[in-house]
């Protein structure tokens, strides 16, 4: 690290300001400015918007059918540790003219894997001494860690879930080590996406065995985080399929059921993504609701499928409707419980200039930013919080209230009703409720 | 009643007999043959077939652009009382004719609701009197009854779940009428199927307190039957959407987590319907074993949906595989707890011919019965649970064992390990596994 | 008809005025004002909005689990006249409240089918010429006119494509007699939806005997119109399956590919539906830009569908970015040839006011409004076009320019690339543009 | 070449053998016997059953979240030259012990693409060379050779459709050399598909200019081979989309239209794929009917597809049912017109023994042989052809057949069916089809 020399990846990009919405620099954010206030906290304090390391740093665009276009100059180097050095500095350069305050990672996004666990180990401790001069100095936080488990062909039946115990054996040496990391550099969160814990097929898997082990594995990681100290949350991020037929955390109530039945709700909450919920066929706000009602929406990777498409595109947001309509269950829920909004997302094959990754992000946040201000002003302006109230107010007194209460049996029900011959239908009011959330975002 | 003359509805159709595979009678089993014993059991034991009174006699064939072509002679009469004998003396010579033990109903199937509640009651009260005759002249016996809470239009914003507690309480009575006549006929278990308990949008909804709803009315539900007398097993019916956007019984997994959170789970079991599964984006078998791994596959809907369309056809069962892989599943989880198949299929709109019930139901039977014994060689004949065995032994000992039995820390895996570089990538030999299947299957 | 007495049916509704982006009365255009000019044509010129017959007077909310909540008064009366005299005076009262210039309709919709050809024909010439005054005194215009050949159970197999002769030369007696109602009230072009023209299993389907009955079909129609002096256009209506497992005219590049083979390509073009192009797994724009490169973009049916859901959902337009993009294809290829926006949207079955009707075609009027001065600032206003054209400049000249014009062999490219080795990748920057279409909308 | 040595990759697999359906070797034949007459054709030549090189041979099992752990001792070598041989070894090894008498490839399977265009063709001439001295050794021909223009960066925005016309010129000089060499090796056809020819996104594309290009590419490949006496057939291999969001060559009938409307369709036909026919929503008995009912169908691409995922998995086929109704289509059309059956399949990921690549093979081929006598059978056996035939009766004489033959007009329909009221139902019989079907399968 030493003889290390810093170069400049990004040279004619100068700091994303707030232009405000007439602003025509597309290098430049319309609506997000991170101290405006909406109601009692800053933008930056609602979004905590963080960069993902992967998409951003590793990805060169290839896919199932070509190799990669994407130049990265950062990847040159010698050595695992140079290069290392090297994507670093890119990254904390665009972190910083971005303007947010956190990043994630996966272990093997910072630095090539070694042969060895302990040479894996030696070259995570060399990159993680670098990456905390790089958090000081440019004032970024670490949102999340994470292990990657799905990408060496060691996972390909799994890593906790793997028929072979010297798999989960080598993926808990690998958390472990990616937990150290983590809290080494005080890592607010940490995360497990299991991509290969499911099944190809389900006619060569037992598939409550292997549910049994993953709740184990949680359950020994945990345990080792809070031995050493590891005060944050951890997330499971819920993806119904790919790479997998079937993915075990399928998708927000599948995870929550499995977090109640071996008893990890309390020191687990969902970080949940955009297109794992389009690919499960829920909408966004679907997912957010159902933890949030439950108290578990942890933190959200910001990124969008394409509704036509059956595979994980990890587009950046463009739809303010996707992002209202999840900013309106964040903010009724409370927000955010620990996390922060994170862009795993990641630059179309065929955008292969070094400022697309700058025009990405930047329509990204000012969406989140816009979708804010909408979702604030419709809860607290508009008719909108108690026209919803008002829908269920015949269970706030009354018998609706006895029934909610749990003091009715289904005799007192027939009792009330009688004949049943006086009901009216009450509009549900759709269309209406549409076209007020139009008002404010047109 | 005492006035009511038996007509002979299908009068060109014997009973159907078991020929065996060589019959080129289509009016017979060529592998249904209720006595014979696959493993320990007849095969009418292990699949306890029943008749769906909806689809059969009370389907027209309409569908969201026609109405319905399908002649169903039994509709005469010119009071509800007297179009429900009728209907009912089709319903038990076809059920008698095609051989098989069981029926299901939602109440209004069996006669047309009253305008009040009072004559609702009546009307299932005089039904049930012949019906009970008829069941035990033909020895037919009830699977399961349920209530019809979604076809009226008083339950457009649902039953248990409506914002309007007016509608809830009207639901109550309505259940307490099925569970009464259910419990009448004998009925062995009671079914729920939530058709509008979900959100047409979630814009207008308040999710968590509809959920507490529902669990509150089928709390009320389960303690009226149980005081009663009731003795059977509850099934909840998951599917994930339509006629709602979203079903709160989304499929096996939510439910699963559902009743253990509201405290449900020793009365309630599952009830898996194939078509409800492919409209989940999950297989059959998958929700299968789901369900079996916890103790709580109750009973199945027999049919088929269309992998290129997004509704439910409710098709008759024509595949031997998806049948196959469901035996398997089936039989390594014990068998029914409580249930049966029921045919919850209906005749293509254009399936116009009187027989065609017949030609739909004998084909679905014989290839369960057929789908019944290649599942038990697979599993008694076959090296299959051998392979599946093997492949998770090496939990069966040593650091497996005690991993499994959660004597291990995240520090114990890493030492056990050690640098890791000595793993062998174990195929998981799908390919092998599928040419097993098709060996027995072909 | 002499007898017939006017009701009013939306007393509580005054005509709907343009108000401007800020009003908050929810009776109101915000953004539709019918004069305003956009380019050298003004919005109602561009747009030609339609409402639909069926949905908004004949649909009651019934859907394949449950009959119909929605109050329709205008149904009263006790003879099929005296019925669809009330109906056509709550049509129009709606139309003209609404401020729209068109209307459509199946022949079915207007008055109930007679049980012979004959009445049937009655009924429709009685009731074309009470359409006819309406028409004169609300200066409202027949758009286009068609037959429902789908819902009858004689349509069961198909009209054009059914298996029986009879069927399709009764499919042929109907059309002749909404072609000549069609006519007699000035339509301005007449569709075909073929619903049931595909098949239901391709097992028991000639499926190239059935579309050469169905192109003879369409030619005898067209030959009897332009015979009669029908002047306008014919259009096909796309969509992919629903009622049937397949339908013949499966997306705008099927029915292009059809209407070539079969020599109708003259006077043909397409009528595009949103959620037919979604159910097709194609965005509506790609839709329009297969059909509008041809000059075959004649009509559009707005509404749009659910993207987790595989059914026609036919919910009202409420998406920004749908429309503007879908305005965007619209106006680069020139207008509508013929047709305009007819909303083939119903109300959802638990929107039971009789103002949801008005909220939910207020809603998507306002939305095409809004998006047609969005698409129109984009590509005359800002870089769009620029960059676009630019894209593909090596073509305006050269070598690019003689590949075009078909002077080129393989070898002469050969020859011209050389070594290959000098090639640059060059952006698609995908995110820029998607930042440009949000500056115009946000 | 004259320093090589072979190497024996499979030295534990005998060639495969028939053995007949009782037998219980996993490596044998139960039902392909090459010379087995059904019909008057052999089962050799009816299945022409072909070994795709990318998939066997240079398909490592990575995936997007993974590198490939499948082992490929043939990659060995210190030079391209010396890899491309030992592969090539490997892969007539293969097909020989498999006993099947095709294979096909792209360019770039058979060695790697060199640094130049003349570099690459260097080495195409230098592996040719040997291959075609391991065709003449091991009797085995080319069922048809392709390029590959979707895996290389520069191909990112298309090939023949790229928007700068330096990648089209390179696409043509690539196209060239894979045409030579196919034609060298007397390649019996020679395939399009256009992985990367449609749009990721439509914002920023001209559609029209694009399906131009596309158009003149074709013509010039096609002028040269000719030109160069290249007597076999040109395919095109349809699929919907991916790596795009939209392909041209879209299914069947797309591509249909655009052959007829850019006058290829004298010397192209269609290569149809099972996993792209369900990826664009079809059946694939529906797309081999759309393009055999024109005399299209030229070849396929065996596999299967998961009804669950939305991409492209390519699995071995296992499922009889879409095999036997596969093989219907394809013999009452006739047969293939020029091509056969080629297995585009992959062994999953996580099959990582030599042995599953023959499983996989042994099972695909079994398959085929089964329905191919299957679909015989019920052809020429059963009362089906009958059954079909005589649904469409009413055409053969009288009225029907004469509007077949176009001598009816709209008034003779409506005179020849009066008042309409006597119109029977007549039943599709649907059910009593499939169980038609069962009968011989099971």
């Amino acid at each position: 690290m030493k003889n290390h020399t810093q170069k400049t990846h990004f040279p004619n990009v100068s700091p994303i300001q707030y232009k405000g919405p007439d602003s025509m620099d597309p290098l430049s954010y319309r609506f997000y400015d991170p101290n405006k206030k909406v109601g009692n906290k800053s933008m930056a304090e609602h979004l905590r918007f963080a960069v993902a390391y992967w998409h951003s740093f590793n990805g060169d665009g290839s896919d199932p059918f070509g190799w990669g276009p994407r130049p990265m100059p950062w990847n040159e180097g010698s050595t695992a540790e140079e290069r290392a050095l090297n994507k670093m500095d890119a990254a904390f350069e665009f972190i910083s003219k971005l303007g947010v305050s956190y990043y994630c990672f996966h272990d093997v996004d910072l630095i090539d894997e070694g042969d060895t666990l302990s040479e894996s180990r030696k070259r995570l401790d060399f990159i993680a001494d670098y990456a905390r001069k790089k958090q000081e100095e440019h004032q970024v936080k670490l949102l999340w860690g994470t292990a990657n488990l799905f990408s060496h062909p060691r996972y390909m039946n799994g890593a906790a879930t793997n028929p072979d115990f010297n798999v989960v054996a080598h993926a808990g040496a690998q958390v472990r080590n990616a937990l150290d990391i983590t809290m080494a550099l005080d890592g607010e969160n940490y995360v497990f996406w299991g991509g290969r814990e499911g099944y190809i097929s389900l006619i060569n898997t037992d598939m409550k065995r292997e549910k049994d082990h993953m709740a184990r594995f949680l359950h020994m990681a945990k345990d080792y985080a809070r031995k050493n100290g590891f005060k944050g949350t951890f997330f499971i991020e819920p993806k119904p399929a790919e790479p997998t037929k079937h993915q075990y955390d399928y998708d927000a109530a599948t995870v929550l059921g499995f977090l109640n039945e071996y008893d990890l709700a309390d020191d687990f909450k969902l970080n949940l993504e955009v297109n794992h919920a389009t690919l499960a066929l829920h909408t966004f706000e679907h997912e957010l609701a159902v933890a949030g009602a439950e108290g578990m929406l942890g933190s959200i990777d910001a990124n969008r499928g394409d509704y036509q498409n059956g595979w994980d595109t990890d587009q950046f947001p463009v739809d303010i409707y996707e992002l209202t309509r999840a900013m309106l269950v964040i903010l009724r829920y409370g927000g955010f419980q620990g996390g922060g909004i994170n862009f795993d997302a990641k630059l179309r094959r065929n955008s292969t200039d070094l400022n697309d990754l700058f025009h990405a992000h930047i329509g990204g946040i000012d969406l989140f930013a816009r979708a804010l201000e909408i979702a604030h002003q419709i809860l607290e302006e508009s008719e909108y919080s108690e026209l919803l109230k008002n829908r269920y107010a015949s269970f706030d007194s009354n018998d609706g209230k006895k029934f909610e209460e749990g003091a009715l049996s289904l005799e007192d029900l027939a009792t009330y009703i009688g004949e049943g011959d006086q009901l009216k239908l009450i509009s549900g009011r759709q269309e209406y409720y549409e076209n007020l959330i139009n008002r404010y975002i047109l």
